[in-house]
């Protein structure tokens, strides 16, 4: 049995004050994250994956921790439910949106693999994961000494804790202590580490041919959301948005 | 608009080694936590309110992640899910069950205010905070060198984010950027601080009569486990165990 040294608090460098929430939505399971650059005066903010129906919730969120909200991205294009990125925009003038532009998706900043995302003096880089989606991405926070330490990835549909993740290989190539944060969790997880999930993930521990019975036996539904969520989600939930108005 | 200076994830002295789990039960919406010390030999760990549906996925963490559980506590009798402490403790032999000798029930280990439970260098303080149950009991994580920083509450029942909380007074009397971890989150949020709920939380920032108000218009529905869970969970589960054996 391995042990792999992870703490989910770990030591940070004194420079850097990343504040950091996950916040979770049960209808979907779909996390979403907030981030933040706590010691920069405009304490500029993110938000990876958020949902439509939680928006207000974040918001409100943000309003209260005395944040300025500069970006609301995506991992990819969801098809299990709404991005709240087009609301957001509505609400919060000024706000952009992210996501990959492998992904075939509308948005005010189409991002590639390598690009950094910079909020404060704090980053996020790019690393392309595909899989799940063509234009899946996964968020790493920067390497360096001003940056959060251990690193979070924040990984979309690409790898989920312990499940058969449509796991693609580059995030294991993360150091060990990096967190890993999902944006769906169905077993109550919250976090895990790229350690971990080296040694417990079935799509890692087990060979092809077992793996390959696994998923066909998942007889995945097909996705409740998914005829309102694609289309949706392809414009950033702005096509949403302007049928309601 | 106040904008407490809070970090998520935050510095922490280099010798304290605190591994620390969220995780989540999604029927009765509680929060299990798993706290370990990561860098003592034994890796002993503990678990605060963990609930009986899902004692097979926290056990499975806590072998993968390397660690011997040594205590199985609860912060207050619930009324809402069986707790998991009776089932730990036919599985794994040696854990201690830890509740309020104030709650009335049977346990392993009665603390009161002002105790400590060590767990390798790391320690919890018991702090009462009574008013949802008589025998609430807070957790906080030690003060000190050695511990982690910010302090990490684990209110139970007598604080829920932003809710209004049953709350008591004396969680307030820590420090501002303490965190705080409740026993449940209807809304997904998973972490707060002190110095958040004393500017947000409804409980103190309306005055008694608005309060009052505001809780009797909540219109609090009979909770619908607590005919099957305060007996159970009065005996830490266990009666539950040997009617089943
Ligand atoms: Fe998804
Ligand atoms: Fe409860």
């Amino acid at each position: 049995m391995g042990s792999p040294e992870t703490t989910s608090f770990s030591s940070q460098s004194s420079s850097s004050k990343l504040l950091f929430r996950q916040l979770f939505e049960k209808e979907s399971s779909t996390y979403t994250y907030l981030l933040a650059d706590a010691s920069h005066p405009d304490r500029p903010a993110l938000l990876i994956d958020p949902v439509d129906k939680t928006v207000e919730r974040d918001l409100s969120l943000i309003k209260d921790l005395g944040l300025k909200l500069i970006y609301a991205m995506n991992t990819h294009v969801h098809a299990d439910h709404v991005t709240g990125t087009g609301l957001i925009k509505t609400k919060v003038p000024g706000v952009k949106s992210v996501i990959s532009k492998a992904s075939g998706s509308k948005a005010d900043i189409l991002i590639e693999p390598g690009d950094k995302i910079q909020f404060g003096s704090l980053f996020l880089e790019v690393r392309a994961t595909p899989g799940h989606t063509l234009g899946c991405v996964t968020y790493v926070t920067g390497d360096g000494p001003d940056q959060h330490q251990p690193r979070l990835a924040f990984t979309g549909d690409a790898l989920l804790i312990r499940g058969c993740g449509r796991t693609d290989f580059q995030i294991f190539t993360l150091p060990k202590e990096t967190f890993v944060y999902p944006a769906h969790d169905y077993k109550g997880f919250s976090v895990s580490t790229v350690g971990e999930e080296i040694l417990y993930n079935p799509r890692l521990t087990k060979n092809e041919e077992t793996f390959k019975g696994i998923m066909e036996n998942l007889n995945l539904a097909y996705p409740k959301m998914i005829d309102i969520a694609v289309p949706a989600n392809m414009v950033c939930g702005l096509q949403d948005m302007t049928s309601k108005v």
